[in-house]
């Protein structure tokens, strides 16, 4: 694979260098835990949802995150006024289609935001993966609703539609872009115990995103921050309170070396 | 009493094993601890609030809890659909009148929402579950707003309307059902100086009323799990800080020999 | 300066004495820490937006605290609705500015609200209290858009027109009186990286003056024990999760002789 240890090291430099302006529209579970992510890795978060404002905020940030979670009418709006100022102004767009396939609401919503405009990655667990490739190619018939592979064949479909980097994330995350895939193979499994670190995962997804012009790159360096960090936490976590806690500390005191001796990446063939 | 630590064990193993999808639509302060707190202890969250959707969520869900504690009339709506949902498919519904008594606007939703379905539990502190009782019963002259004796009173007169058991939490916890009442009489004085942990509370009853047919039990264990968890984490906290964190820690480890070590459960004649 | 550290630790232990209530109409990112501080300063902290209940709200609330944060017109309608009734009784109004500047929707909302109630105290860092003034004043050519003179110009012309105390809080917090100013030059440089912590300042100078009348000492004494908390956190922090943690745990046990002892409280001449 052409992304080392200090590519993502690099990356991880520049964000706190330039400490980009990342602007969430996001559910109300998560926007703590990825405000705190978000400076603790060393951006500038900024939450803003009023349809009033969210053009004006987009026009002084660096990157779009918009996340489903906790969605109704009013935000939804606003989400696709800002996607559609985002891809004009041309600052990268990421997708995190929460829920989606667990009421038809979401599914439609997630649907329309990729009509308002195509984001430069998109991640989610792989039912809300085969949800959102449904949403786009109507696919029937999926019968193993979190299966990897049904997944990563919706990652696929999904990105090849959208032209976007498709992470489908889990135990291992696989980062799908339009000619390769990488996975990485890093975190605990004590980390889903924790809520909202899927969401703060796309939102560090911005982060990168915002300072690698290269969506597949940021998306994988964002991700093994994320998967390093939260490996570093669980070793020093009692459970899933004292993990919140030592992911951000980990966050901020993350350094190449520690990157590099714990990177598990892969490059493997793309799926279908 | 006929409900025994390892009654409460069991009903702790089952949310584990089973893992109910548990509905939230509760308030903007308490969001990501009760996330957080169902997952800690096994349970699946999910919030969610548009009326678009909430029907859909309910058909998913093991049961529903709603907590009025940041209401708004959007949101009252959808905690209406939502609560006329549950009863219809038959799940547990969960009440937390946050404030009820407060504002004249929060003790009228909570009628409403008992208008629209009675619940399976209702949890608060006592002048919350006067003020609900006084929402039915239409009582006056409630002289001391918070007494323990009148909140029993009110607590009685409230399960009957509604068929329903409430609990009235505080130093000690008083679970009133039908023909029996129980008394928790574990926890720790730090508990409130962390926000949200009463609804927390709330929570948990939703996680425990999806595996365990009988409300009453349910609620004994899952206010005995709340307690004992909150017991183990003050011993360990120098503030309310670190009992936010240890709390959740000691959920998630929480096991059948530390309940059985720890439960201080009673019973005692019912009032009124 | 007139303001010791007995005064401070003397309004502290009113807070905690007489444990007011505080009725805060903040954002979503700080509503879960803010209600956590004020609880562990010895405070009682409730959220309440619906333009049902904010005036109910107000009516029982020792202090208003309006932080726009995470506005949207629903919430702009209940802020202006509180703020007229809570200068109608006469309880301390204290806005905080969150990103004034940022989008002309923000700053032209907190020119909206200065026009329904004037406070007794704004909070904000430099760059939002260069804007709040500009709101009023309609200032041009603001070149250095933080430049701490810049800001104690604009804190000084701001305090004027509102006939109120005004707070530009960084490494070093300036409280600009009508005719004094004092600097408090505690806290610590990781305290930034925890998001929501200048809006916990705002919540705690709510708290503060709930219990002195003078909103310039409480004022100082807020922002003093704010920084302390945070400096006594800082030094056992390994990152900003533990640093939050820690906060919490300081902010509770707190007592006079660590006021005493750390207080770097300084009288300077007023700006302009």
């Amino acid at each position: 694979m052409d992304i080392a240890a200090k590519d993502i090291a690099r990356d991880l430099m520049l964000v706190r260098q330039r400490s980009p302006l990342v602007h969430n529209i996001t559910n109300y579970v998560a926007m703590n835990t990825t405000a705190n992510a978000l400076l603790a890795v060393g951006a500038s978060p900024v939450m803003a949802h009023a349809p009033e404002e969210v053009e004006d905020m987009v026009a002084i940030a660096s990157a779009l995150v918009i996340n489903i979670g906790t969605l109704s009418e009013p935000w939804v709006d606003s989400m696709s006024r800002a996607a559609r100022r985002a891809k004009q102004k041309g600052i990268p767009i990421i997708y995190d289609p929460v829920g989606a396939g667990a009421t038809p609401y979401r599914t439609r919503t997630f649907h329309a935001l990729l009509q308002a405009a195509s984001p430069s990655v998109i991640r989610g667990n792989p039912s809300e993966i085969i949800a959102a490739a449904g949403a786009i190619s109507r696919t029937k018939g999926v019968d193993s609703s979190d299966a990897a592979e049904s997944a990563l064949a919706g990652a696929r479909s999904l990105g090849r539609q959208c032209d976007c980097v498709v992470c489908v994330s889990g135990a291992t995350d696989f980062v799908v872009g339009r000619d390769r895939m990488a996975l990485v193979r890093n975190g605990h499994a004590l980390m889903p115990k924790v809520t909202g670190l899927g969401c703060t995962a796309t939102a560090l997804c911005g982060a990168f995103a915002a300072v690698d012009a290269d969506p597949f790159k940021a998306t994988v360096a964002a991700m093994a921050v994320m998967s390093i960090a939260g490996e570093i936490a669980a070793e020093k976590s009692a459970g899933p309170g004292s993990l919140q806690l030592h992911f951000l500390d980990a966050l901020y005191n993350l350094d190449a070396k520690e990157i590099a001796r714990r990177l598990k990446l892969e490059e493997a063939p793309l799926p279908g």
